[in-house]
């Protein structure tokens, strides 16, 4: 546990409990669940297991999760014990740092216990909080009002899908959702090959699930033959897939990915 | 172990073996070393135990590693016993997708043993192999031959950096080292802060620990007052520790990292 102990800094934020980012597990909707200790460190676990106030994307999943860890770690407090706070609406729907033109998100107030002495953790659905997933405003305002930050490890399907994928891992880009209209998917498809094209960066990108298969034919439709596209789904789960092929072998055997999973998409060179 | 049994593709690729991305600590050339249990999953230390046959960066590190493995999960044949193959120089020369003009490596013929049946463990310094390392032409070799690729979970210090910056998580580029020489260094920083202005793109860069308080230094000199710059280091480490904060904070309270431990560097809005 030195790692989580030893971490806090010196000075100010000594009577200031601390952030920590809490990983979950990638099988948030899933039809299975991964055993917790296959995808995370244990002392990763055990961290969250002392943990007793909670910022989060979700209340209920988070409480689901809490339950899970208490299985193999008890909780320092048991679950109707434990403080959680949702992330406002306000960040769902305008992004942690605000739409343009929109003042960013003041995420301190959510912070008060910390600075009241208590350890909190920032858990998100899924995988790491505050990357590919809302939080990044909680751990601003951390750095902002001198609270150490502490992120644990666990699984990231970004980067786990970008390592299988056998294209370029050091140079690459996550985009986040591509545009929902036709038209404007199309020519961002190609803007993004283009870029990959130019300095060989490659782009990685998400979906809703059940677009799964209409990004994937958009996809097949739009970039070039020589294009490399891989697909990885189902990530740290039994039913784990990851395909990485060139458009024209894509195109030769179609497999379109089903609309239940969620799919990590990269392209490259 | 549901992850890594169950994975293997059907079809063609049931009698070959597969291959593991194996992540490894992130205290490679530190002073201190993490416990194993704390920065590593036990299914992801389980499944290296039960290899044989490696593809590395470096044998001499992959042995030790593989010595600390033992220390927690009995190796399934002895050091000596293991067949542990380098990736050759041409790759850490030239990249693992060649330089340009120069034809990409072909990594195929590294991929033997798993055509043979047994199951290949591909492993690199620090982290997950294939990110920010080397290692993606074995992979894509994997998917060229249907061998399937089961990426393991473990630490990327990319990725907890990135987390614990307070930068944008949705929207965000690796882009490897920048220029040594000093001007071209200031240009390229000075794109890196464009394409952040412009995109809200979160920028992310590492460099040879030597060199950290240089590049800090170009950084705080050269980056606009109301950008936000990030330098997380020694991750998963009793040292670790992460710092953000607009320039002009970083001006006013001066504080260079050492230039012993890898840094990963951070900014944004």
């Amino acid at each position: 546990m030195d790692a989580q102990t030893a971490s806090s800094s010196k000075g100010n934020s000594e009577s200031k409990g601390r952030l920590f980012l809490v990983p979950a597990p990638l099988d948030f909707g899933c039809d299975t669940q991964a055993a917790l200790e296959d995808a995370l460190p244990s002392a990763t676990l055990q961290t969250a297991a002392r943990l007793t106030h909670w910022v989060c994307e979700n209340a209920k999943s988070t409480r689901a999760y809490l339950k899970r860890i208490d299985a193999l770690h008890p909780l320092a407090a048991p679950l109707q014990q434990q403080e959680i706070t949702e992330l406002p609406r306000e960040v769902h729907k305008k992004g942690d740092h605000g739409d343009k033109g929109s003042a960013p998100f003041d995420a301190r107030p959510l912070l008060a216990a910390a600075l009241a002495g208590h350890d909190i953790g920032l858990v998100s659905e899924a995988g790491m909080p505050a990357v590919a997933d809302p939080g990044s405003s909680v751990v601003r305002a951390a750095h902002d009002l001198g609270i150490t930050v502490v992120p644990l490890v666990g699984p990231v399907s970004l980067l786990l899908a970008l390592a299988a994928s056998g294209l370029n891992g050091q140079n690459f880009a996550f985009v986040g959702y591509l545009p929902q209209d036709g038209q404007e998917r199309t020519q961002r498809i190609k803007e993004l090959e283009a870029t990959a094209n130019k300095t060989g960066q490659t782009q990685l990108f998400i979906e809703t699930p059940y677009r799964n298969a209409a990004l994937w034919q958009a996809l097949v439709q739009t970039l070039q033959p020589q294009t490399r596209l891989a697909l990885a789904s189902g990530l740290t789960l039994p039913s784990a897939r990851v395909h990485s092929k060139l458009v024209h072998q894509w195109r030769q055997h179609p497999a379109p990915p089903d609309n239940r999973t969620p799919v990590v998409f990269a392209l490259g060179r």
